[in-house]
């Protein structure tokens, strides 16, 4: 039931059949990312011996590193990379692994990134222990940090992921969820961490609170921009494109942004029969209900949202000394916004 | 099924229906645990008001305390309860908190100090993810102590906790585990939070080493004669007389001191027997096991066990200043001891 769900809804946005191509402007920070990746797959030596082939699986994921690649750029943009940053950037990135083993643990995915999920390989009381263990193993990793500020913020930034998380567990179902109630879920749950990202990377540059504050907006609307994506993936994208399972969101009552929009667009009784099908319908009502956000524009207006987040990324950067990755951080989030373009 | 089966066995060991009274050598620091009380009740409000709720559950639970107290009496035994301290004992106990709830998640617990557990109360996904924000802002608070050294020890006491569970996880069913590596796995899983409570409040008020590490013996060996006493009170207690569900570990596959120790008298062919109702037995078939268990004195192995790791606590502390505190934590060991006597 689910499969032929998930291979009917691409159809209503073929372009969502295949990753953003955002990732090549990262490339300029390769060489740092190798060294910080290295950096990750050495943590499992600080490990038990029994447990570091798990940490391994966990660490040789093929993510984007994309918190890590923020970290290194907003370094560059500030003066430049130092041993500090790069430790920042192995904390970012095994705070989101830890964060996304629970989550594959609490969605029951089976599948990230074209892997078996550590829970369909291990179970889940093996998937709940490791992501604490790496959890407190990032923690404590911020102990380097000269500045104790640096590691509160990244201790707060943790906090704050699971605190979204609970905010939109407890939101589920709820019809009268509001766009920035939304928001503001995701702001935590997601934009946290690349909001300390390039932060803190600037800090620890000594940068001027004027550069940092940027630093700061430019992280949390990437960020924020970045779940919208992600959220309309969940509903219209194709598992097979992007190795992870899709479509748990609607299953699981969990609304986003397009869903949203359109409940807010309904008149009562359109709405009554919409409610009706996302709380008790079948595969074929949500993809009907789909359908219809698709005719109501609710993905436009997403999308949209998401560009008006990479507009004002983009535009708080203007405070910043203009050097190659000054531009670098600003040619991204327009080449992200040009991408969404395309899914319109 | 279960229910029969918990009314049954205790009788087996009816001194394990009720509550050590080692409590009550607690009495001295009640003032300074009382500070720490309130200060981890006051935690709720740095948390997002969606989910003080939850914390404030968590925060109120009648627990004994004890890792908070350990603090307390060591850091009065080696010169005085200073701020930091205080701050150490709401650490430690927070990261107990958060373990716990992700503990009676794995467990499918029901009950814990005679309230629904968390997951019983809201369901698994909020359990998992406030264990997590817990976990982060007892690191958080971590950030206080001036001395970094001390931020990393606690991190790694809360990787070992994660760690030992794992190992603990990895074994289960496994009728080969050597008492050994189970020793090595519940100091991990248990005294570990133990041994940095003790320890760590020495180093922070400075103490010569000598003190520092007879303190970590003491913590150590509380906390391993207080697992195997959990473990027992597991296979042999009464629900009803300690507020939690009890006799989870043999149904899944937790093979624990007093188990351990006999399968390694039995000859072959009783081996084979044991092994086939350990693994594919009922309750009938668990209870037989337990009967078997005490009468080759798997229970009084166990308890000898844990009184042994009780006198080298005992006997760790002659390096201290004698004064009221050293005395109140000699005689605690030595109160715990005599109340194993009685289990016997």
């Amino acid at each position: 039931m689910a499969a032929s769900f998930m291979k009917k809804v691409p159809l209503l946005m073929p372009k969502l059949q295949k990753q953003l191509a955002i990732k090549s402007y990262l490339e300029p920070v390769r060489p740092d990312l190798e060294r910080v990746d290295a950096r990750i797959r050495a943590q499992s030596d600080a490990f038990d011996p029994g447990i570091t082939g798990y940490v391994e699986y966990a660490a040789e994921s093929s993510g984007k590193r994309l918190r890590p690649a923020l970290v290194l750029m907003a370094a560059h943009a500030t003066g430049g990379v130092r041993e500090e940053q790069i430790d920042l950037a192995v904390v970012v990135e095994l705070i989101h692994l830890a964060s996304l083993i629970h989550d594959d643990v609490l969605d029951n995915a089976e599948v990230r990134r074209a892997r078996p999920t550590m829970n369909a390989k291990w179970g889940v009381e093996l998937s709940v222990l490791l992501g604490d263990c790496l959890f407190a193993h990032a923690l404590k990793l911020c102990t380097r940090f000269e500045d104790a500020a640096i590691s509160r913020a990244v201790a707060d930034a943790a906090n704050e992921v699971c605190t979204g998380e609970i905010l939109q567990t407890q939101r589920r179902y709820d019809l009268n969820l509001s766009v920035p109630d939304y928001l503001r879920i995701i702001s935590m749950k997601t934009a946290a961490l690349f909001r300390v990202s390039t932060e803190l990377a600037a800090r620890l540059n000594r940068a001027p609170g004027i550069m940092v504050d940027a630093l700061r907006i430019y992280g949390d609307a990437i960020g924020t921009a970045y779940q919208i994506y992600d959220d309309c993936l969940d509903l219209f994208g194709s598992e097979a494109g992007f190795g992870k399972t899709l479509g748990t969101d609607l299953k699981k009552g969990k609304l986003t942004l397009p869903v949203l929009h359109t409940l807010q667009q309904l008149n009562p009784a359109d709405l009554a029969k919409v409610s009706e099908a996302l709380l008790h319908g079948n595969a074929d009502d949500h993809e009907a209900i789909l359908r219809r956000v698709v005719e109501m524009g609710g993905h436009l207006y997403s999308v949209r949202k998401a560009q008006e987040l990479l507009e004002k990324a983009d535009k708080s950067l203007e405070v910043l000394p203009s050097n190659d990755y000054t531009t670098r951080l600003r040619d991204f989030a327009r080449a992200f916004h040009k991408e969404l373009d395309g899914l319109k």
